[in-house]
């Protein structure tokens, strides 16, 4: 195994977010599941913009998001998505490289426009996302480059990328590079009503130990192991997977390994505005942490801390520099 | 004189602002003047994009910040600007209807995009803008219906619309029917570099009576006086102008008129995140205020409110109900 280029190289859904406050009423007249993802059409995109309130647009994308995390620790970070090439394919493109993150995935020239995400906050804080996959359904495995995926000590893959047709493959292409070089790879289930429409798949990649690092927060890994009790399924997760790490929000997380389960307490807050983007940030600060060859426990907590970040403001990217916030916390990554 | 439609129509450049974080290194770097609008083209625009940091769209625009506000106060809001057919130019149309204001200029269908203002929020809350006008160029005095505006208590212009070539004319046909309907007519002087590029034409405005109330802040004053004595300008504002309202930031606002000079206190905020919009939302405060009916001193109160409210977080427009916000600060509106 040589010396690596990346930290964590991530590979998602390239997609804006169109964030807009609503109340609960909007989510109950639109037929949206709270707190969940949907997929969308262009049709349904319309009426739901044309009915949503006023709007700002920032880059998004689960595991773009985690790989901005990943840079903003000081990490060394590449994304692999697609956008068209057009107005917020452009922005996507400028603000993940702004953030120092290598993306070099060729844009669509043709075919639909850049995914967007309508995003509904609710007073609460919590975040309903309506999907329309756009140009992030194109996808493919030729977009995987060998040499970059054989040079990324961890790969760190969205389950969303199950939804578009092609990316399935090029999820599995760069899985089967990332082990013939010995490198890990990392997996969130992402959503749990995306883990029911591919649970015995996610179940064969962890199984089979495609999939060594798994996140999901606790509606996915009930829904992974179809029970209602958390100890069932985190028993489970104990006897399949090498190493899986469970969000519970303000109960903090637990690491699940074949040693045990071991449970990571959250970070205070004072107030939740936006809880866009934590699952998201948890797993940019674990994957520093463990790409830099620190405990199960010290990741966790770098873990929750850019999740606690993430969730004080509006926006699924951290505000202020991650790196920073840990030196602050006595939670030095490098 | 008949009822009245709108409490406030704006007349302004329909602008998408596209904000970052900087340092206040990378203003020095990019030859910005901190605090003011710079004009760019499209070379510059791309160049200064390169080099910004990951950003946020949302709509924007100094009048069109106003009439948000003042419909987020309630009031009957309208605005007319020109964006191009394009997904910024659709962003901005979705956001100002989203906040029930009426807008009806029809977009360009060719031409240059939807106007950007790149905008560098510094860690002392300071905005320093760069605005590339694209589609705004195109406003013209055909886009002004003459039963709107007629229609209109107050219309609202910006003195940013003297820098479009046929906008000063759509202007000034837009006052010419709000006088001969018995409507009033609002300045805001916009920058203290656009006073100095059009001193001579807004000092005729004033002292023509073409203009009933003029907004500005203190080094827009200033700057319309060649002077660097506030209370200088203010005497030489109140033997010309019927009615100013000078903002001066933390210090409060003052109200000249020929009866005298009022000073209004601003409100006590905590921490200040970004400034954009602060003397927009001032001005739809004070507007709402004054197509109400209330005394100078509310309405500047009401202004100090609305301008309190948009500085405490990233963005140009209130991101909670204005209507709410004056009824819990005993400030009712209707």
């Amino acid at each position: 195994m040589t010396a690596s280029r990346y930290d964590v190289l991530g590979i998602g859904n390239a997609i804006v977010d169109v964030i807009a406050r609503a109340e609960d009423d909007f989510l109950v007249a639109h037929g949206m599941n709270k707190g969940a993802m949907a997929l969308i059409d262009e049709a349904r995109a319309k009426k739901i913009y044309d009915a949503m309130g006023s709007a700002t647009e920032s880059s998004g994308g689960s595991a773009a998001n985690t790989i901005v995390g990943v840079a903003s620790f000081g990490g060394r970070a590449a994304f692999v998505g697609k956008v068209k090439n057009d107005e917020l394919g452009r922005a996507f493109t400028h603000d993940i490289r702004a953030a120092r993150v290598g993306f070099d995935t060729p844009p669509a020239s043709d075919g639909p426009s850049t995914a967007r995400c309508y995003i509904m906050v609710t007073p609460d804080g919590e975040r309903t996302m309506n999907t329309f996959l756009g140009a992030a359904q194109d996808l493919h495995p030729k977009d995987i480059d060998e040499a970059t995926i054989a040079a990324s000590a961890v790969i760190y893959l969205e389950g969303y990328l199950w939804d578009p047709p092609h990316a399935k493959a090029a999820f599995v292409k760069a899985a089967e590079i990332a082990h013939k070089s010995n490198r890990k790879v990392a997996l969130t289930l992402s959503d749990a009503f995306c883990v029911s429409r591919y649970r015995a798949e996610f179940l064969d990649l962890i199984r089979k130990g495609t999939v060594d690092i798994v996140f999901a927060n606790e509606s996915e890994l009930l829904s992974l192991y179809e029970t209602a009790d958390f100890d069932t399924a985190a028993k489970q997760m104990r006897s399949e997977a090498k190493l899986a790490v469970v969000t519970r929000s303000e109960k903090g997380c637990v690491v699940i390994t074949r040693d045990g389960v071991e449970a990571v307490q959250a970070m205070p807050i004072e107030k939740v505005v936006d809880v866009t983007g934590a699952g998201d940030l948890f797993a940019a600060g674990f994957l520093v942490g463990h790409s830099h060859g620190k405990d199960h426990r010290t990741s966790a907590r770098l873990g929750a801390l850019a999740a606690a970040e993430v969730i004080q403001h509006i926006g699924a990217r951290p505000a202020v520099s991650l790196k920073s916030l840990a030196a602050e916390n006595g939670l030095a990554t490098s």
